[in-house]
């Protein structure tokens, strides 16, 4: 759970880097920034800021904002079935607009050389892309992943189809499989 | 057609429009810059510039850019058929970064009276959203909608389901079904 400071700090933080880039929110949407710690205590370590532009059944945009270093924890957005028929998982464009992004994917690679830190959380996918502004990648539905921004932090527009928590499968079994997400009014 | 010229120039307009809002592309997206004059011959005044970030068979993102009161036609993204299966139409988000825009869309409006000037192009629409910076309107698949640019211009995002000209239905009828896009490599 965070607390109310951990909250507004990582709203402040999330405001100053999307002025910097340039992005400007309303005064309504300012309200509706998520910060989420996935239940591990430690969001300046294994968080996210981010802030949801739209999301209907068919399509989704956020920007997400890392500070040095942090790290979304690894997880994937899987096929599923309602009613027998199939339901097919997250697609999402990550977009780098700005800092670095270190993106760890389903393929080859060594833990041993990776340049990301290795995070206090299960990680098991090394494949390494690295993301600077103006570079995105496409992940398709079944595709475990975490990121982590580089030393100056990272600004990253996200689009994708349908966003929803419950479809989502983390590796570290500490998180709970909707994600907890506080979000206390200033 | 669009001159080399006049494509050159909206390529220039959007650059520098991206720039001023922040957005980055890199030298090989900037060769992916379109420029569209709808087969009317008057870019300028009907016309849109637009990067497209990705495009696959479930999302779609666009930059557009539009020169001050520059308009963008009426058309509708249709449900269709394939194989006998309805296939929606586009659904779009438009979230407009710098300037504004106005946007008509199905439903109550008066021609006689909207804040856009009346393009020279058919318009049926004149039930009026006026977008500024931070602002957004998501359109769903069948409204017919048209928009232009105020007096500043304007950079805006699109998030969307997959983009495909080919169920565009423009009312205008000397626009061709799969509006004419020249694209020269400078």
């Amino acid at each position: 759970m965070l607390t109310k400071e951990e909250y507004a700090d990582g709203v402040r933080y999330m405001l100053k880097s999307l002025a910097d880039a340039g992005f400007y929110l309303t005064e309504e949407e300012k309200e509706r920034i998520e910060v989420a710690d996935f239940g591990l205590g430690k969001v300046k370590e294994i968080g996210l800021q981010l802030f949801t532009y739209v999301n209907t059944d068919r399509c989704c945009a956020k920007e997400m904002v890392l500070r040095p270093f942090q790290t979304c924890p690894e997880h994937t957005h899987r096929d599923g079935r309602e009613d027998g028929a199939l339901v097919q998982g997250k697609e999402e464009t990550f977009r780098v607009r700005r800092g670095l992004c270190y993106l760890y994917v389903d393929g080859e690679g060594d833990k041993a050389t990776i340049k990301a830190k290795l995070p206090e959380t299960a990680v098991t996918v090394f494949h390494e892309i690295v993301l600077r502004e103006g570079e995105q990648y496409t992940m398709y539905p079944n595709t475990r992943h975490w990121f982590q921004a580089g030393a100056e932090g990272a600004v990253i527009s996200e689009f994708s189809t349908h966003s929803n928590d419950e479809t989502d499968d983390f590796e570290d079994a500490r998180i709970r499989r909707i994600p907890e997400v506080e979000k206390i009014c200033l």
